[in-house]
């Protein structure tokens, strides 16, 4: 990790723990390819503990089903690399640590594990709040470590640009 | 985080992955202070899903008690960075997960939280495994980010140790 993409996502992060803790929000989150690192960065923040309750790393597809609730069906139609499967893992997430705010990552890092329809570097990014689902997907197309860090913090956007909306 | 320091851990990410993958066993991790780190180091490591499954970041004690089966009487009477409080919280990650073994890491990375009895950088970790349990406690006099790394690197040499054992 390059110590100034680090600093650039440390303070994405202090700045999205000011803004859960005016709004006295809790965050939840749910990591795959990431292994934790998404959870790493949030709590280099001093005082998180005020505003980040934890989370799941849900490496195998049997974590996602008994940690996340995880619909067996939905992993076997659409893959734990999926749409769905990232929804899923957001709104089981919230619903475990009763949050109000909940991300998810699921991914393929590499350098393994690609196929045709499925490339290394593919990325589902779910972000679930009260009445508001979003999820985006990316294709990274660095080393896995570059690609979990690039995975890391585009979740970190998703939060910041949530928190930004007038509504939210 | 010294990338000299963050190479020394990886490498010994990729030691005891050896070492599972020979057994075919699987690890599962529970984690407080350093919020996902462990879990990053030994995602480093390609092909890491053959032998862990994941974890559970707990951060609360809601969440301790909520996903890692935590008595709430433990954290009442002990504390959530205790020994008592580390081997629930390996334990009950063990039993979520159906690993075969499991760690957790419980303490107070700073720079706020510590007391006279509990200064910051005390972390206890604790090991289970069939049959055996082992947890230790360690005080750091770094940083908070040096506390997490000094933690995480802490609990994968417990793990090293314990799979060098004649008997393990």
């Amino acid at each position: 990790m390059s110590s100034s993409g680090s600093k650039e996502i440390l303070e994405l992060a202090a700045r999205i723990g000011e803004q859960l803790k005016q709004r006295q929000w809790i965050l939840a989150i749910a990591e795959s390819c990431t292994g934790g690192l998404l959870g790493h960065y949030l709590t280099e923040i001093p005082g998180s503990s005020e505003y980040f309750t934890g989370g799941v790393v849900a490496y195998s597809y049997e974590a996602k089903e008994r940690l996340l609730g995880v619909r067996h069906a939905t992993l076997n139609i659409h893959g734990a690399v999926s749409y769905e499967t990232a929804c899923e893992m957001a709104r089981g997430v919230r619903a475990a640590f009763g949050a109000q705010l909940a991300v998810s990552i699921t991914g393929i890092a590499g350098p393994g594990g690609g196929t045709p329809d499925k490339p290394v570097g593919l990325v589902y990014i779910a972000l679930v709040a009260g009445g508001y689902e979003r999820c985006e997907h990316y294709v990274w197309n660095g080393d896995r470590s570059a690609n979990k860090q690039a995975s890391a913090r585009a979740a970190l956007h998703l939060i910041e640009e949530y928190l930004a909306r007038p509504a939210a």
